[in-house]
């Protein structure tokens, strides 16, 4: 595999990342993941747009402008003769002396990999997480940010019980989102998804699909999922049925129609 | 400066991390900074016992016992010829494939560097974040990990605002830590510093200072901060005493008696 590291190609085993790269030693950064289908890179203008405000509520300088990085991101499918993938771009404020307080002139590292589009994800189980809670009141949850522990912790008791994903509540026990992906929810009639006030991140799908589905943006007490005639999640890759929370089946334990039919257009 | 990783030394020029790593990606690991001071390697035990309670929570195996570890630690101060300084240990779950799912054989790196042991500290003056509150609904805040993206962007702050450090309110608005330190407060008599299911990062110097000051462990709202008659904050660094929260002096604006007292035993 090819990858790029500020715009410079070379075979994976090649590159390499500092040890006081800031990325490595504090989680000081952001991501974006893309998807290539057909020789085409999905919503990209969207996701350099988002990339920019985490970029820009971080401090960190980008290593050039929109069409700079879209030219690397370029760069990198062709280096990897791709027609499809899933790009991923790291941005990292780059190497820092010990301690927190960020360099003065950071020399950023922006890392672009792609790997293989996974096969189509079957409809999930999840669990309502237990072992931690995502934080509504830090912009970080506003934000793609390289600080995943909490997710990873949520994803690890998803794992343990058997569960494909797990849905993080925030600090206030309403639901944010999933461990890599928005959640949409048919309650009553409504379809409904969490508020970015909620914790829930600001998905470039989430966005379409809210358009499409007329979704709401509300509040979404836990004590509603098991109300819930439908529950999808969306991410980069696209849609995924919910049918099992904690165990129990959403509506007939089937993906929900509404569902099925976004995931076709999305 | 030689650094180690998984216990082999090199150049740090040399050394390289894989752009695969969790760390890098994700965050996804902890680590320990640790004092050497006249060739002594000062709370060895109880930072190795944080390390592994940490590696635990993550279930990241640890690459070796307290032993090998202890050792890896003195290869890298005696590869730099170093009679003091400020050792990092960091573990992070090594490479992993696109996505948050751990690899099923992690095979992790664990990086040790050292560096110059900073002058002392002059008395901080500090502000209360606005920016962010740290997360004490979650297990992380409980271990010293790779996550500091919430600090980062607290630290900015400080910085903006032209203060040393800042101290982080958990989401219910009570005080937790500062950035890179735990908090101690002396108000109507007591000596006290907030509990860890506050937010409080369980603090190797801080279990001291509590023993020394004979402090509780005590919830600390905000608004108490104003009353206090010393401020101190406390890391693997030492005793920093706090003159001044948001541009009002604590006491008289000058380091506390008690502060003082302690900045010499630890």
């Amino acid at each position: 595999m090819i990858v790029s590291i500020n715009g410079v190609l070379s075979e994976a085993a090649d590159a390499r990342i500092d040890p006081a790269d800031r990325g490595f030693t504090l989680g000081d950064g952001i991501f974006e993941t893309i998807v290539v289908r057909r020789n085409a890179v999905r919503h990209l203008a969207a996701h350099l747009a988002r990339f920019k405000r985490g970029a820009d509520l971080l401090g960190i300088p980008l290593p050039g402008d929109d069409n700079a990085i879209a030219n690397m991101i370029g760069a990198t499918i062709v280096g990897n003769k791709a027609t499809e993938g899933v790009v991923r771009m790291t941005l990292t404020r780059g190497p820092g002396a010990r301690g927190i307080v960020p360099p003065a002139n950071p020399q950023p590292t922006l890392l672009i990999t792609i790997a293989p589009l996974p096969p189509e994800a079957e409809p999930a189980k999840v669990i309502v997480a237990t072992s931690t809670r995502r934080n509504e009141h830090s912009p970080l949850s506003r934000i793609k940010h390289l600080n995943y522990l909490d997710n990873i912790l949520a994803r690890q008791e998803a794992t343990k019980a058997g569960a494909d994903d797990a849905i993080l509540l925030n600090t206030a026990g309403r639901v944010a989102e999933s461990t890599v992906a928005n959640i949409f929810v048919l309650v009553d009639g409504y379809m409904l998804t969490p508020p970015v006030e909620d914790g829930a991140l600001p998905g470039i799908i989430r966005g379409e699909a809210i358009k499409l589905a007329r979704a709401e943006e509300r509040s979404i007490a836990v004590e509603m999922l098991p109300r819930a005639s439908e529950v999808f999640l969306t991410n980069a890759l696209g849609v995924r049925s919910v049918t099992h929370i904690d165990g129990a089946p959403i509506g007939d334990g089937e993906p929900g129609l509404i569902t099925q039919l976004l995931a076709t257009r999305l």
